[in-house]
C-alpha cells in the first residue's frame, strides 16, 4: 500500500520532463479512479461520472500542463472553505477570525459534531463544516453572495465561476446536518449571524462551478503569496496566505490530512465534488478533478496523481 | 493574543543579525516562562525550575548561537517519540511501522484513550503516547535499551546522553495511565510485544537526559536529511526524515500543533520536561528548554522564542 | 451525603401518620431548596422563585394531603415527555412508537447529542430531549396541539391546564439546541415529521401550566393503571402504563435516575420548571414543586421530600 | 419483534398453573437459544454449548420448578458483580461503597472505558466491569478469596460453589482489557488496592461455578430481603437488598437494561456465561441458563423465558 518511490534523476526545470511526469501522474489518476466511488451526500453529486479525471499544473509562465478533463465544471464543495477563510482573513482580519474558530486538526470526519459538543464550543478549524459555517456566519454580516462570488473569482483568477443552481438547491434541500451544526453553534452563542442566511451563503459557496484549471489558478495564487502573477494585483496579504497554507497542510484532506502530508507533502484542499487544489510555493498551482472518492471522501485519482508528481518532482515541503 | 509581526528587513545570512534576533527570542522566552507552570505528571518533573530558560541554534558551521540554560540536562520526555519513530523507520521500515500505527492528528490530548476505543484500534499517530508505546512494542522485539540509547546518541549527535535514573523510576512508579494504554492495545491484539518490557523501554526513552544543545543537534540532523554534517555519517535514510518532519508538523505539539503550525511553521516536537526541538531544512537545528509549560503542556518560553525567530528570520515553511 | 434512614414503625394506613410524614417531607423540601438554583435555560424559567416549595399526595379517596405552594402554576417542562409517550402509545401503539425510539438510559445529560451521533441513530429513550422530539415528530402527523392538550388534561385529570404563552415564546426563541437535535434526527432520516411543526408542538407541550396538584393527579392516574379513579374512565391501556413507569424508573431523572432509584425507588419524572411527578402503584400520586434545582437539574426540594416519604412510608418498589 | 401478551386469567397461586407457564417459558427459551451465539471473550467460554438451556424457579416452599439443564455448572461471570456489591455493602457499608463508585446506568457496553475517561473519574455503577473492579479493589484490602467464596456460598445458598480453575486461568490470561481498566482507575487515584491483587480476585469471582438452581437460590435470598428462608439466617441487611435490586433493575442487563425493564420488569443480572438471576419480592427466585447470547451479550433463551413468565404470572414490578 505504501510505496517509497525511487527518485528519478533529472532537471526539475526541464519542462519536457515535467510534462512527462504529469502525464504519468494522469495515468495513475485514471487507474486509481477505478477503485473510488462517486459521492452521494446530495443527489446532484451522485450524478458525477466515476471515470472522469483531469489534472492541470500551472506556473507563472501561464502555460498550463494539462491532461484529461480539465475544462469540465463541477461543484467546488469543501474547497470553498479555503476561499471563505481567505475572505474572512482579508475582510475581518486574523484576530477577529480566530477569535471565533480554532486552528487544530480534529482527527474526526469533516461533518463531525462530536468535539463541538464535548471538547470545545468553538469549531476546531475552518476546514471542517462547523468551522466553515462559523466563518460564514461572520462574513454574512458584512458581505452578500455577489461580493463573495467576486472575491472567489479574484482568488481563483477565474471570471467564469458561476453558481451551479441545481447543486445549490440540492445542498439546501438535503443540508439538515449542516442546519444541525448551525443551530448547535447558535445555541452555544458561538454563531455570529442568522442561521438561515449563514447556511444559504454556505450552501451557495459549496455550489460554485469550477474546473481543474480553476483550481490550478487558485493554487498558483497561493504559490505567489496572494498576488495574481499575471495582472500583478495583490488579492490578499502574504501573511494570510501562510496561515491558509498551514491550515491546508494540517487539516485540508479531512481525516486523511496526516497521511497526505506524509505521502504528498503539499498544502492542499479537497472537496467531495472530486476536486483537489495543491500549491507549490513560488512555482506551481495544481488542480485535479476525479469524482471517484476513496473511503476518506477524497478524490482517489487526485491523490494518486499528486503522490507521483510530488515524489518525482521533489515537491514535498519537507524534502 | 495573536500577533502578526511586521518583518524586519535584513540579510538572513548576516550572522550578527541572526544572533541579535535569537537574543531577542531568548528574552521573549524568559518573559513568557513567567506565565507557565512546571509539569507535575511525575514527582521528578515537578522539581523543574520555572525560570530556567535556554535556546540554542546550530547550523552546519558547528558554531552554536546560544543563550541561557543550554547546558543544563533535563528529561527528554515526549521528544523521544521522534527518536523512537526514527528507529522504527530505520530498523523496521516504513511499511512495517505504519502497518501498526496511523499518521493522523487526533485533536485530543497526548495521553487520550478516547479515539483508541471508539474510532480506530490502531493508535492515531506515533507522536501521542499510544502510538509511541505501540512503536516501542515493535522495537522491543529487536532491540534492547543499550541499542536504543546508541541510536539516540547518533540521532542527536550527543554521546553524553544518559538515562536519568530518578526520572525513570518516577515514570515507572507513576505510569499507570501508560500501563492502561498498553493493556488496552494488547487487548485489541494491536500491541506487538510484552507490555512490561515495552513500557520499561518506553519509560527509559522518556527519561534520557538531554539539554538545549542536544536538541539543536537533533534538529540539525533532521535539517541535514539524516546525515551528520560533521562526520558525514548517514544516520537515517532521507525519505524517512521527510516522513518524520511531516508528522512533527501535524502532530508534534499535542493539541496545539495546528496553532503552532500557523504561528511558527517549523517541524517541531515538544516534551513536558520543557524541551522543544525544531528544524529548518538545510540550515538550522533549534533547541529550546523552558520547563514552565502553557495550558497545552508545551513550553511557554520555547513557543514564544520560536515565534520570534520564525517571523524575524522568515523560517516558516510556508513563507 | 447518603443517609440510611431508620424506619419508623407505624401503620401505613393511618392517615394521620401519613399526613405527619408528608409534613416533615415538606419541611425537608423547604430546607433542601435553599441549596438549589433556579434554572436559566430560558429567560422565563429564570423568573422562578427559589424558595417556592409545595407537595401534594393524592389517593383514590380524592382527599389531597398538601403542604405549601401546591396551587401555583409553573411550566411542566420535561414532565410533558411522559404525556407525549403516553399519547404515542395510545394513538400509535407500542410497536410503532418503539420502532423510532429506544428504551435505554443514556448516562448522559438530558440534552446530549453525543450518543445520537456516535452509538445509535435512534434516540436512546423517550425521556431525553432527542427521544421526546422524535416522538413528537410522529404525533405531529396525526394530532394538533388542541388534541394533545385535550389528552394532557385527561391524563393529568386537570381541565385547567393551559398553554403558558410567555414560556412557549421563550422556549421557541431560545430553542436552538433542540432545533439542532431535530435537524440531526432529520439528517439521519429518523425524524418522522416536519422539524418546525415538530418543534412547535414540542415547545408548546413543555410550556403547559401545571401545579403540584396536577402532578399528584397524573401520578394517581399512573397508580390506577391509566384509569381515572373518580370518573371510572380508562384514559390509557394498563400495559402501556407499565411501560411508561419502567421508563420513568430507569430514565426519569436525567443522569440522576440511578441514584434516585436507589434513594427513592418510585417511577418519577422531573422537569426543569421544578416539578416532579411520582407514582405509587394502587395507592398514591405525588406531585412536588420546587424550582430550586440541584446540579443534575432536578428539584432539590422535591428529591429531599420524596426520599423522606419513600423511606418513612416504605414506598420504594423494591422494599 | 415486540409482543404485547394477552394475560391468561388464572390463579397465580395455583402451582400447577405456574408449572405449566414455566414449562412454556422453557420451550420459548429453547427456541430463542437457536438464534443466539455462545460468547468467545475468553477461550473457555467458547466451549459452551449453544443448545443448553435450563430454568429453575424457587419459592420459600423449597420445591423448585425446574426444566432442562438446571444442574449443569457454568461460570457465573458478571452475575458475580451482584455478590461483590453485596459484600461491599455488608463489609464496608453504603457510604464507603458509594464514595468510590456511582449509581447511574451508562448506556454503554459493559466493558466500556469511554465515560471513565470523559465524564467521570468514578465508574458509573457497580454492574459494569469498571465498577466491579473498583469494588473489588476495596474488598481486596479486607478479604481474601476464601472469605469471598464463603460469602458467595451464603449469598447464593449453595455450598457447592467452587472456583472453575480453567475459566479463571483463561480469564487471567486474556484479561488485558480489564487490566487496562484497573490501571486507568489507578492512574486517576480512584482504585483502592493493588491492581494485580484486585484483578486476581475479580477474575476468580467471575469464574465461580454455578448452575440455574444456584441462581434461583440467589434470587430467592434477594426476594426474602437478605434472609435465608430455610435456615432463617440474615445474610445481609434488608436496606442493602433494596439498593442491590434497584441497581439490578437500572443496570443489570448491560445496554439492554432499559428494554428488559419494560419487557420483563424484574431486578435481574446477566452474565456472559449464559446465566440470568431474577428476583420477585417475597415470592420467587428465578435462575436461567442458556449460553447462546443475543447481540447485547445477554442469554437469548433466558430473556425469552423470563418475558413469558413475567407476563403470564404478572410479575413485572410495575404491573
Amino acid at each position: 500500500m505504501y510505496i517509497t518511490y525511487e527518485r528519478a534523476e533529472f532537471d526539475v526545470n526541464d519542462i519536457g520532463e515535467i510534462r512527462r511526469v504529469v502525464g504519468e501522474a494522469y495515468h495513475n489518476g485514471v487507474e486509481a479512479s477505478k477503485h473510488g466511488r462517486v459521492a452521494d451526500y446530495i443527489p446532484e453529486l451522485a450524478k458525477g461520472k466515476a471515470d472522469d479525471f483531469g489534472i492541470c499544473m500551472l506556473g507563472t509562465s501561464g502555460e498550463p500542463i494539462a491532461f484529461g478533463d480539465v475544462e469540465k465544471r463541477f461543484s467546488i464543495q469543501s474547497i470553498s472553505k479555503v476561499i471563505n477563510l481567505a475572505a474572512s482573513l482579508k475582510f475581518l482580519g486574523f484576530r477577529e477570525t480566530f477569535s471565533h474558530v480554532g486552528m487544530e486538526p480534529t482527527g474526526d470526519t469533516f461533518n463531525s459534531i462530536l468535539k463541538l459538543d464535548t471538547v470545545s464550543d468553538l469549531p476546531f478549524n475552518p476546514m471542517i463544516n462547523a468551522g466553515a459555517i462559523q466563518i460564514m456566519s461572520m462574513l454574512s454580516n458584512i458581505m452578500d453572495f455577489d461580493e463573495l462570488l467576486g472575491f472567489a473569482r479574484a482568488f481563483c483568477m477565474d471570471d467564469k465561476i458561476e453558481l451551479n443552481t441545481p447543486v445549490y438547491l440540492s445542498e439546501s434541500e438535503t443540508g439538515d446536518r449542516n442546519r444541525a451544526i448551525a443551530y448547535l453553534l447558535k445555541s452555544k452563542g458561538v454563531l455570529q449571524g442568522d442561521p438561515d442566511k449563514t447556511l444559504d451563503l454556505y450552501f451557495k459557496m459549496c455550489s460554485l462551478n469550477v474546473n481543474a484549471k480553476t483550481l490550478a489558478n487558485m493554487g498558483l495564487l497561493l504559490a505567489c503569496r496572494g498576488q495574481n502573477p499575471f495582472s500583478g494585483k495583490h488579492v490578499i496579504y502574504p501573511g494570510y496566505i501562510r496561515t491558509i497554507k498551514s491550515l491546508m497542510f494540517t487539516c485540508g484532506l479531512y481525516d486523511e490530512s496526516g497521511e497526505f502530508g506524509v505521502m504528498v507533502g503539499l498544502p492542499s484542499k479537497s472537496g467531495v465534488g472530486g476536486g483537489i487544489v495543491s500549491t507549490v510555493s513560488d512555482r506551481w498551482g495544481i488542480g485535479t478533478f476525479g469524482p471517484a472518492l476513496n473511503e476518506k471522501s477524497n478524490s482517489a485519482g487526485g491523490i494518486a496523481a499528486l503522490k507521483h508528481i510530488s515524489h518525482l518532482l521533489k515537491l514535498n515541503v519537507f524534502s
